[in-house]
């Protein structure tokens, strides 16, 4: 440790970073908050000023500890699990709560990976010499202290803890109650890692064991938390955005459209349809909505061949007569709004692009949007006007993807149009700074 | 007109965008704050692909219309000002209520300025082709619709609607009861002149004839609104964000701090603090909180001189005791917090850089500090650790500007630390889209 000038400097007192903090010593949930926020912002000082290297050889750190406890997380895994079960949690929910021998050795990899990845923080976004001699530039730094709100994904723990410390920021977690033993065993790892490292463990901080009225805390320290990003469903993004006074990034969303128009190449566009629905159909970026051109040719043979690989197609009148030989389900307008995250895809016929582009101004969510044609005014109309995060064209959606896109890491997908729009990788988890530099220039 | 293509290609009923929207035909807010925002979407998207050429045509035509219906604008503001000074309104919001023909002037230059300024929507942030041959670009585009609530200052309704234009914007005006009357008639120009360069009046509307509570629609407008920016006095501003569902750019509130460091020149610190505080000192980037080594050669004369420009100096003892022959009122921890924006200054002597920061993080707001210093490590120092929007060595605080900065024309000073930090210019009115292009890319 040789980061106790900076620890000293503060307001707090000086054994405050040691001290034990929980519901037993702080049961009021936002005095806790608010004691965490502070001790976060001490840590994220340190973070801040620490160099590429120090940073990359902490996140190799937490790799090797997460290595040598992985014994200790599964096992503490098994008890969620065991006690989910128990409470009748579906199938689907304890897969994602499962962290097994290959799903560590993911997060493992994950961690290897983000410290191979270039550092955001002191990038100069822009600069220059103004007239009058003043020095200027703008520099990525820090945030400063980051909150995540998700659930039953302990594998987000590692993710954004090492994302945070990438980035040079302080992190306070909120990973519910379902993963409270896994997590625990995981901040434990983490956090004696970054000591080891020669970080403050207050890096990263979790408010779980204080519950919902942490989590409450958490989206109400404006001021003390600098950004929220939550990570889940959709019941749990809209909870935060409407109830935080934290700025939050809103992520997620994807009710995904393809418009096959009248020129696309067959071939490709089975093949981008089958990779868009089937190869993930469980994730954002999976595509939801089909529609088609009256007169695309390639029309049969896309509905044929996603038929074939097993998706139900919810169709208009038009499209199911198509396909006459197809089984199909008669499609209403709730087809349109939803993201069915399964091999489930809503087809429909317009009547060209501007009725496409009609649909998609009623029913997306922003994340992604894809065109299929050999037109190229049709393809530039639909890259200027859609108003989405993502605009593709002959492609397949599945490319709206932090990695796919060579950002590196993803923090998420945003879907709103400040400060991130579309996958965010380490430069979203910063802010910026004017440096302004003069030898006694006064303003006139 | 030649927009009427677009116009139609929406859901909105063709004759919806010349239909009368006022309390008479629509007396629920939220339902008219939300045909409002359907309308700027719809003119939103016309300005999204006008090019350059067509706004800047579009902004001098509106400064035209300015110059020619003057008469109209201040004979209307005279009927507000006489209603507010009847009501007990006091000078100094009478006077930012004012509008005369020197400041009719100022609001033309300022849009013949803006249509000389260069246009960043389709600035390409950044791209690359992928090793799969995936061709990617990440462009600047217009957020749609921005909101503006700010009070009593009518010069914002032209400033605003210029800046959302050039931007590509179309905005939603909440511009309060007290400009009531001179908002009405700037906005009948605004709207005319927009139709005459061929774009819908609706990128430019008022939500105020629903007062109060169109304000509080247009806050929760989430969804129809893509951003708000509040512009005004610190209760606006935080009224706005602890209310808005709608994302929020939080501006303005600057408690600014100068740290004079032991090695500063004195003839510098001389005119730096005296540009500092005297220049202007109603507004944000003006010093608030002068910090003082207390081996700072320059001490003395600086307070000196401020005295001696008539700067009331609220001091800690150990400043007080550098001026013995200068009048003084002893500073409590309310100076400290305190936002003077007068000819007031809290001086304080600190034992140094570290007590000057550990002063800065209690106190500042993250707006702009600035180091006096001939100290290179000290100047380094201040650079990285202050967490400011703005960080200046040696130069006025006063250069926290976007105009001074060279980014144009200023939206506000960001405070915050998401999507905009410091001065914001037309850049921070934007958004970005991802354009992926591929020949039948699939994800493997």
């Amino acid at each position: 440790m040789t980061l106790s000038a900076d620890q000293a400097s503060t307001a707090l007192p000086a054994d405050a970073p040691s001290a034990d903090l929980s519901p037993e010593t702080v049961p009021d949930a936002v005095a806790a908050v608010g004691q965490l926020a502070d001790r976060a912002r001490v840590a994220s000082r340190v973070l801040a000023r620490a160099d590429r290297n120090r940073k990359d050889h902490a996140l190799v750190s937490i790799a090797g500890a997460l290595d040598e406890g992985r014994a200790d997380v599964i096992a503490a895994n098994a008890k969620d699990l065991e006690r989910e079960a128990a409470a009748g949690t579906g199938a689907a929910l304890l897969d994602r709560l499962r962290l097994d021998d290959a799903r560590v050795d993911g997060l493992i990899a994950a961690l290897h990976e983000l410290a191979g990845l270039p550092d955001p923080v002191g990038t100069v976004l822009r600069g220059q010499t103004l007239p009058n001699g003043l020095r200027l530039r703008q520099v990525h730094v820090p945030m400063g202290v980051v909150g995540a709100i998700y659930e039953a994904r302990p594998n987000v723990t590692v993710d954004i803890a090492g994302l945070a410390l990438k980035s040079g920021n302080a992190v306070l977690l909120r990973g519910g109650s379902a993963a409270a033993e896994t997590n625990k065993a995981l901040l434990a790892l983490v956090r004696g890692a970054l000591e080891a490292a020669g970080f403050p463990a207050d890096a990263v901080q979790s408010v779980d064991p204080w519950g919902r009225a942490g989590a409450t805390a958490l989206m109400a320290a404006r001021g003390k938390v600098d950004v929220l990003i939550p990570r889940g469903g959709r019941s749990l993004i809209q909870s935060v955005v409407t109830n935080a006074t934290v700025p939050v990034i809103e992520t997620g969303e994807g009710n995904v459209h393809i418009y096959l128009d009248e020129s696309a190449d067959a071939a490709d566009a089975v093949a981008i349809l089958l990779n868009a629905k089937t190869q993930r159909p469980s994730v954002c970026n999976t595509v939801e909505t089909l529609l088609i051109h009256p007169k695309a040719a390639a029309a049969v043979d896309v509905l044929t061949a996603l038929a074939g690989a097993g998706v139900r197609l919810h169709t208009d009148e038009r499209a199911a007569a198509l396909v006459p030989g197809v089984a199909t389900v008669p499609a209403t307008e709730e087809d349109w709004a939803t993201e069915y995250m399964d091999l489930d895809l809503a087809v429909r016929v317009v009547d060209g692009l501007d009725a496409a582009m009609e649909h998609i101004r009623a029913w997306s969510t922003g994340h992604t949007e894809a065109i299929l044609t050999n037109d190229l005014a049709n393809a530039e109309r639909f890259i200027a006007e859609v108003d989405s995060a993502a605009v593709i064209v002959n492609a397949s959606t599945r490319f709206t993807d932090g990695g796919q896109l060579g950002l590196g890491a993803e923090v998420g997908i945003s879907t709103q149009k400040m400060h991130a729009r579309g996958p965010m990788g380490l430069r979203e988890l910063t802010t910026t700074k004017w440096i302004v530099q003069g030898d006694g220039h006064v303003r006139s």
